[in-house]
């Protein structure tokens, strides 16, 4: 395995972060992780699980580092990257993890300049939790990460972004960030959106609808456990394309809706039927 | 364990049916069950793993039993019970586990009048896949089963159907035909709509999207795997409560479409949070 980076700063050191971190340092990716975030007890539990090799104290630990991964949650990314700016040394390559790519290519780029490439990436893998303790070194084997590079990155720099991800067992996607964020919008944050209304239904008519869910309504409700707050931020920053997603996902389940109206049978098995071709495709995949 | 039938016929033995007769079996429920359907090669697949004790020459073979659970998909339920009916002696129990209720507990209880005592049953459980090779008698073990009486049912007949489901592990609900559906259109029906409307779309845009679904769209399309006839059948039976559900589902999601159009994050937090709120009542169910 050739080595992506002697020093690398995990910013953040949640599920994503904890888990690359381990990986990275499995893989023999990386010569040495530091780990650096505002809660102490957690960067202890990644330090205790062999997920990173020391504690970062402040910002001013990702000075001397030759990669900085952000794995912080999206709403705080701009802001920690700023904070993090002054320390950084020049030629440091630095790289993301967060769920919606357009906006946060540009700002990124923008904060770093030339000096640092920033190039995006999003690895498709993770739970409903969250921190250091649930962190798997083995979560994105198997997994697709989508590197989204903005049109200035050195291809270079994307190339050490994309070793990094296929180290740690990742199949690598190259995408654009407007391409990434209109597929995800789809893919993920439609996704998500269904099951909080799912799990919201199962609220408003208190035990009646809840003692009834079978292992379907609890699949679909999953991922429903997340964070508020982080999927806030996500549907937030990716709503324009969210909102396309949503109007395509309506449109398709009215005509549904009124082939039933109709008893259209007919219709309504060739409707299923499509979206068990769907289903096949995915499984194929 | 009390004996609930000395012999007992199961209709349909596929996913459903198959599990209930060797869940049965191994708990001592019944002495001996004869499996009838359509399929030579799926009963004998059901006799060899022990699932049946024989297998019924067509419908004469429930002539005889002293239970009958109608295990066939929904489609063809009454077409089957109008077959088999001039070959049940008085007083057989009849049951089924079809996942809608009200209209299927009206006309079996006019198919069979006051003769044979007919109670509907919908045990929430079961898997996308179909077939006895698929079944497990341990399916029932920890799920839910409603058990829907009709109001000319005697309490004799439905405590009996209530010890088959609790003989071999399942937690009885009691609801009339009507709340089950009404309650069901959510809890499963919609779910499934869901699921197959998201894997419809992956289907739309190509290699896309497939490409870059994650664990949650696997968990959320999983279900889009089931049969489009069996589904098409559920959902044209239990049309105007699913068309409720569709339309309370509809206004919801429109809600948090709106707070995102004017990018207003406090109420897309709260909406979420809302949803987090009924996913916790399920995980504490």
């Amino acid at each position: 395995m050739a080595l992506v980076a002697k020093r690398m700063a995990v910013v953040g050191v949640g599920l994503i972060g904890g888990s690359l971190a381990g990986a990275a340092r499995q893989a023999g990716a990386v010569e040495r992780v530091v780990g650096i975030g505002r809660t102490r007890g957690n960067l202890e539990t990644a330090l205790q699980r062999g997920l990173i090799d020391e504690i970062g104290n402040g910002p001013a630990a990702v000075s001397g580092v030759d990669l900085v991964v952000l794995a912080v949650p999206l709403g705080s990314l701009i802001e920690t990257a700023q904070r993090l700016r002054p320390h950084i040394g020049p030629g440091t390559l630095i790289t993301d993890v967060g769920s919606v790519k357009a906006a946060v290519v540009a700002s990124l780029t923008q904060v770093f300049s030339t000096a640092c490439p920033f190039v995006g990436a999003h690895p498709i893998a993770g739970t409903e939790r969250s921190g250091a303790r649930f962190a798997d070194p083995d979560m994105f084997r198997g997994a697709r990460c989508v590197v989204t590079p903005g049109v200035s990155a050195p291809e270079s720099a994307v190339r050490r972004v994309e070793r990094l991800w296929e180290a740690v067992g990742a199949e690598v996607l190259r995408m654009s960030p407007e391409e990434h964020d209109r597929v995800l919008a789809w893919t993920s944050h439609l996704g998500h959106v269904v099951a909080f209304a799912l799990a919201r239904g199962l609220a408003r008519e208190g035990a009646g609808r809840v003692v009834a869910a079978g292992p379907s309504l609890r699949d679909m409700t999953r991922v429903a456990a997340s964070s508020p707050e982080l999927w806030a931020d996500v549907l937030m920053a990716n709503r324009s394309a969210l909102l396309e997603a949503l109007d395509e996902f309506a449109q398709d389940v009215g005509h549904l809706r009124r082939a039933l109206e109709r008893g259209d049978e007919r219709t309504v098995r060739a409707w299923l039927d499509k979206g068990r071709g769907g289903r096949r495709l995915l499984e194929d995949s």
